[in-house]
């Protein structure tokens, strides 16, 4: 497959007058795709039911005509004031009781039936007015579903709705009583109408609570969802895709996608690094031009495993951002790079955000492809660049040879009781990624509901909460498995099994105790590096000891469990032996230099601010050096 | 007395099948005590007048039939549902409006009149079903009065209740308006009916209206107590005690200890390190395995004196608990130690919290005695030593030589009007009790009532709000006296009392004026140390100078008035100066190393990592070395 | 004209025998004005209708039969309760829809008609009763507009308020569209009763939004201000003053001015650095006691300028105060030196807050010049020794050589719109002040509405949002003009101009795109120093680059724009050398000292914790040492 590029577009910002130049100036740059419409509801339908096609009308036509292929999105992610008034308890609430009232975007509470039909309603009339349209050639629903936290809603919509949700689950109270351990405290209910939302308690509540709400509302944003795709699958024969946000974890995006035909995610790899990660401070300065070197990635295979092979970037960062606490330029290149590393994993296509940057309102320090006034920004040059490059190569994803488990229910479950103040599951499944990508791997994401491991030499399991169907996976998997540290160490309900975790197979183990630890109380382990955060104590047969004398790592060479979260380089150890074991190659690569292998093709990625002789930390690489920013591909 | 153990237990949460050999390996670990109950009401009324005794009368049985005491609590800390949905305003209002309520536990307004009936209704029937049950041989109210910042409520309940506390306090509005001194910035009442609580203010409120407010709040958990006491009294000869918990100071323990028999406290010597502690970080990780080797003590002290004498730790942390924002893992033998630093203080008993490890809600990850699996934890075999070792010995508490004087009403003053960020009353005091015991000295905390100072060699009374009746206990003393900073600065009504403090017996000195400082810019003193965060300009005879003229100390040796806050340095110098003075032979101990006296045994007890010489550092220990968190008793 | 001095007084905190004695001490010290009455409405109306005015006929006789000329206060800054419970809806809501109630002060809504009317009401009773009153020397209406964040509030009344003033300013809601850009999320309005108040929304509202509420809610000080100012107009020929706060931007100070006679405003240089300074900690332990060299010195030049030439400091630090952080001791002299420095920058008048320390309420432990007690403290001597010095002095300020423009607007511009963390207006118009102020200038603060710069050889124009008035000013001056950064880079609607910025009059460049940077990515400048924290790309002549080969500096010797935020040692480089071009000596002055010119006098001020040689670095200074604290002044 080809790697296209586009572009999101809003014509109701601009003059009329000025859509033909734009689109021939999206042509010429090499643009094939066009994202339009998403925001657009008040300009559709300004008062209820007083609807102005006409001139979403003339801008398809016009981007179309031009060559264009367009991705019209659902507009519900901005309701218009009018439909506030019409329905002023859409709102959501947050945990203290407050509205998050109209003036920004994404103004609703999910469960609001009333404004969940209006939803419908306006994805209907645009379906009916597009679905057939020849120009459109996908739909987005929405918008950044949890984007500004806006999954959990704490009102009076979402409670009615969460107990509706309960008695579906458990069928009688004292069912869920059971399930949550009521006893406990005398937190028992009578019935289902005495349940309320996990907000406002007088200290923490129950976290089998607060996992059982973070289910429901993942529900209700795939419910809202399906609603859409739905409508529209009755009126186009488009893919359908949804845009997801980095690092939004409130939501099931794999049950999501399982109702469309592509994910895709808006990648802004500047504003993420500033705002949401949990790199030191150095790190961060360091790749303050560039970021993460594997954050891009990591959500790259998160999203080709929520589209099942098929994913986008739809909107890629083409300049300085206005929402991260700093927002400063990208090196000459990122806009390159950023596109080819997304290629690299397998995009289908990549859409930079935004076409030209808008004078006004929220966003208008927000860079695109153009300046305000027309001028080319850096950006637009190298989405020329790349265009080029991609003219003639044809790459096709073929499979990576390791897999990490990726879980939604984990992180709810872990957040709802961390034990420690660092202990957030994303953090730790991403060192585990960022590990593997420095040891020159390719990785596959995978959600705990495979049932079928054999396509990968190797599975890392990170903290998954409950084994479910990745039990009888497991055991009939042949491939070399790292797991823990607290997999498995929940059941469903949030409870303790008994037997007590992590009942691995395979791997003979108990764990009898775990603590948390303060950042500065490591635990030194015998062969180098140390445990973070987290241990355990675990009885079973040693691989590794702590320098306690507690075992660091039990099990077997192929099929082993880990004690504890470990720092980089013992991680860096740890799943190189593994690799090794899996009789995995791998690399050693040098600060922000980057492989990843797709189909006969390997691209090298270099986030680092300085040169790297490329033959001599890839094997089999072309020889040179390859600039800071710069990308290099060859056939492996 | 000899030492005695026991353990928490919760019946409702385990098979009854179980109960009898949970109650044998309690007898068999050496365990004399166990407590129930306090968590149970949806298991003993389910609904409204719907009485289950029947359980809990089998659990009784087959407690006491194996040999255990049991303590029975009161379950009016966890309110079922239904008991909110009868009274739906009866939660706690946060200083922002914010209901704090149902789905975690101390959810209830002390103010409520409808709950505080039901409270004294479900206690009225558990007494008359269990005052005479000869299994039971003591009674504990409620449970925790205070966790969770649950004293101070701004409901309406409470502004009513208030309103009349204040009409009681003083008669009519004008007398309210001189204490207050409203004159200043208009805030004149003209009834009683006029005053709200102090939050929600555009600036800080009055420190009147605050320490008032602190008052009758701390008032009406005497009185929610004492009707439970009331009640408890006519049906029952056993004990009453109430678990305080760990530096939780917004309600009188001494006010609230007047209507019970036993003082008792929750001992989490590292999740409070973690989570309630001003020391720097280095020290929370040099004792993060251990506990503060004065916080336990300190606290053990204070409720000696709660108790009158009599006093207990009602639940001891024996492993890691989960509430703290790290929770790692003791150092083995600390369960152990922990218990008898206890004793050495004078514990009549130590009760593990405790038994089994529970494997669901909140409290999940909260080590026990056994693990989930019923398999012991480690510090089920550190109890059984600790009651082995107890079983021949008998302690009896004789009085320490020095007397520190502790005052609720001063940590709420210097709450509402700290001055200067650093100003705490517990740190200032905390500060004053470590200096103490690192000299290697026995202390008795002493309320601010006392009248007769005679059965102490030095009494040391930093930062305390007024004299109060201390004043002519002071003119009668002939031992050693350490006063100040900030002691006797205030009047009763939170105004400078003309003449200007400190107003103190024995010492001719007015402070002129005080400042508060900035952690970075210590006052150095003459004779070594500085003055942090507090110093004031002192007029009188001076004792030691700062380097800057102004008087540090002043007074007399037998009776001083120190001009700020010491560090730690100098707070060493000065109190050994003063022991001296009063005769009293100190130590010098080495780091993590502590003693106390009791009756005619001595203790060492050892918080370091490390090991130390005992008779290096203690004249008249014995020979040899004293391990990490080992313990060591000889008679003097 | 001689420097005067006076102090603030509260004749009803004290019993009317005092009163005598205090008058006849403050004339003895050489006090000349005394201000009273602002806070003394629940004195003077307890309750409504019923009016006491005979104790303050009292008060003012005996203070002005001393001598002295009093300031009358009118009293609305703190309504009494009876105001409250009349008007219940009166207080301003917080962003969270908190209410901010009685209690305290500055409780109201400036919003609020109901209250508004009381307001006028009071004070037309005080005009009428002391308009004429002979004693009566000046007015100060309400007290310190904008302290504890009161210029904005959430409430219904502000709300309806706003939608007035909207419909005033844009006359039809599609031009209220168009300025905000409401298209943009379809946040477009269909009328204004649609409209709401910026807070509560999900993100960032829109910064048009905010900024026009930012207006509205100065405006609305300004009216408030302006109809007190209007009564007593009608009833008294003395001049009418406010006392403005340190560092409060919320409201246009130059547009209230503009209905009075005189700006004061109220100097706390010890309080103002610990809790609203930007500098760094190491900064704030130096100047601990004295405070930031040049905050006082700002605030002069400010006031300077809202009053037209005339202004005082209507409160004084005398010693500690009791609202920041820490609250140290002032060095021995600043008491002096503080007054000192104001009558350099040309005040009429300093007054000591307050004449005696108050022993009750939440100022309990500010200091006077008197003790509680009576007793002198410091600042006493050092306020007589100031009135002995400026006895025989005659100063008037003949104007600054150097503008610099400050802009309210600006300042709430870049407060809704931040684009870097760091970004704040205050602080890069302050750091351009102290820059100046090291070089040894004296400067004049300018106003963006200035249509004539021929007065001064050198302007500077940091941040300034858009040039209104200012453009045709700077294209008709022939002085040096250093402008930027950021400097007209938006419409007066909050958009990007298109053209795009900065327009600068006689600086052919364009900004082409801006970031923002962590502070510890800064940006090398060729000729030394760095770009902190905002850099912009400028096509444009360049004067200087950068060492990434952008350039720093564009335009011309005597026309330059800044493109980023420079730190000290380029600000400082910059400066001198535009000094240098505008032909205007410059100093290299030490850390702390300091030189004002006012008229032929120049005065040297040390700030310093150590003494300095002035003449070494003050040419034509006197010989000698300046000590730390000290002041010296000669004829030029
Ligand atoms: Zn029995
Ligand atoms: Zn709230
Ligand atoms: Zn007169």
């Amino acid at each position: 497959m080809k790697p296209q590029l586009g572009v999101c577009y809003y014509p109701e910002h601009w003059p009329e007058a000025q859509w033909p130049d734009d689109a021939a100036r999206m042509v010429e740059t090499g643009l094939e795709w066009v994202r339009i419409g998403e925001f657009a509801w008040s300009r559709l339908e300004p008062n209820e039911g007083d609807l102005r096609w006409e001139w979403l009308d003339r801008a398809v036509e016009v981007l179309g005509a031009a060559g264009l292929k367009v991705v019209m999105g659902t507009p519900t992610a901005t309701p218009p004031r009018w439909v506030c008034e019409k329905h002023p308890d859409m709102f959501a609430l947050d945990a203290n009781g407050h509205v998050r009232g109209f003036g920004s975007r994404r103004h609703y509470c999910f469960s609001h039936e009333g404004y969940c039909a209006e939803a419908v309603r306006i994805t209907r009339l645009t379906a009916e007015r597009y679905g057939r349209n020849p120009h459109i050639a996908a739909w987005q629903t929405d918008n950044e579903y949890g984007c500004h936290d806006t999954v959990i809603s704490y009102s009076d919509a979402a409670c009615t709705a969460f107990r509706i949700w309960l008695e579906q689950r458990y069928g009688n109270i004292g069912a869920l009583n059971d399930a949550w351990g009521n006893v406990f405290w005398s937190m028992e209910y009578r019935h289902f109408g005495e349940v309320f939302l996990p907000n406002l308690t007088v200290t923490e509540p129950n976290p089998s609570h607060v996992l059982d709400f973070q289910r429901f509302s993942s529900d209700q944003v795939v419910q809202f969802n399906r609603a859409q795709a739905e409508v529209l699958r009755e009126l186009t024969d488009a893919p359908l895709i949804h845009n997801y946000m980095g690092r939004t974890l409130e939501f099931d995006h794999f049950k999501v996608g399982d109702d469309l035909d592509v994910a895709s995610w808006d990648s802004y790899p500047l504003g993420f690094l500033e705002d949401r990660s949990d790199q030191p401070e150095a790190f961060k300065q360091q790749f303050a031009r560039q970021g993460d070197p594997d954050f891009q990635a990591f959500h790259h295979d998160i999203y080709r495993a929520v589209g099942k092979g098929r994913w986008w970037v739809m909107e890629q960062q083409p300049g300085p951002v206005n929402w991260a606490p700093h927002n400063p330029d990208p090196l000459p290149g990122m806009a390159r790079l950023w596109a080819w590393e997304a290629f690299a994993h397998g995009a289908e296509a990549v859409l930079y955000f935004r076409w030209r940057q808008a004078p006004m309102a929220q966003e208008q320090m927000h860079s695109g492809l153009l300046r305000p006034d027309s001028v080319a920004a850096p950006a637009l040059g190298e989405a020329a660049q790349v265009a080029a490059e991609a003219a003639h190569l044809d790459l096709a994803d073929t499979g990576a040879p390791v897999a990490l488990v990726f879980d939604y229910e984990s992180a709810w479950a872990w957040n709802a009781q961390p034990q420690g103040a660092e202990f957030d599951y994303f953090r730790l499944v991403f060192d585990f990624y960022k590990a593997l990508r420095k040891l020159g791997l390719s990785i596959d994401i995978v959600p705990p509901s495979c049932t079928d491991l054999s396509p990968w030499q190797m599975v890392v399991i990170p903290g998954l909460l409950h084994w479910g169907a990745l039990k009888s996976a497991l055991e009939a998997y042949e491939g070399v498995v790292v797991a823990g540290p607290r997999t498995a160490s929940k059941t469903a309900d949030m409870q303790i099994p008994i037997p007590m975790g992590p009942n691995m197979p395979g791997v003979d183990a108990t764990v009898a105790r775990v603590e948390s630890l303060r950042p500065d109380m490591p635990i030194m382990l015998d062969q180098g590096g140390t445990f973070q955060f987290w241990r355990e104590v675990v009885e079973g047969r040693s691989l590794e000891d702590a320098r306690d004398g507690h075992p660091a790592r039990v099990g077997t060479a192929r099929r082993q469990y880990l004690a504890g979260w470990p720092d980089e380089r013992a991680l860096h150890r740890i799943l190189a032996d593994a690799c090794d074991e899996a009789s995995l190659p791998t690399l050693d690569l040098p600060e922000g230099l980057r492989v990843r292998d797709i189909g006969a093709w390997r691209f090298a990625i270099n986030y680092a601010n300085r040169a790297w002789k490329l033959s001599k930390h890839i094997e089999g690489a072309p020889s040179g050096r390859i600039a800071p920013a710069d990308v290099s591909w060859w056939l492996k």
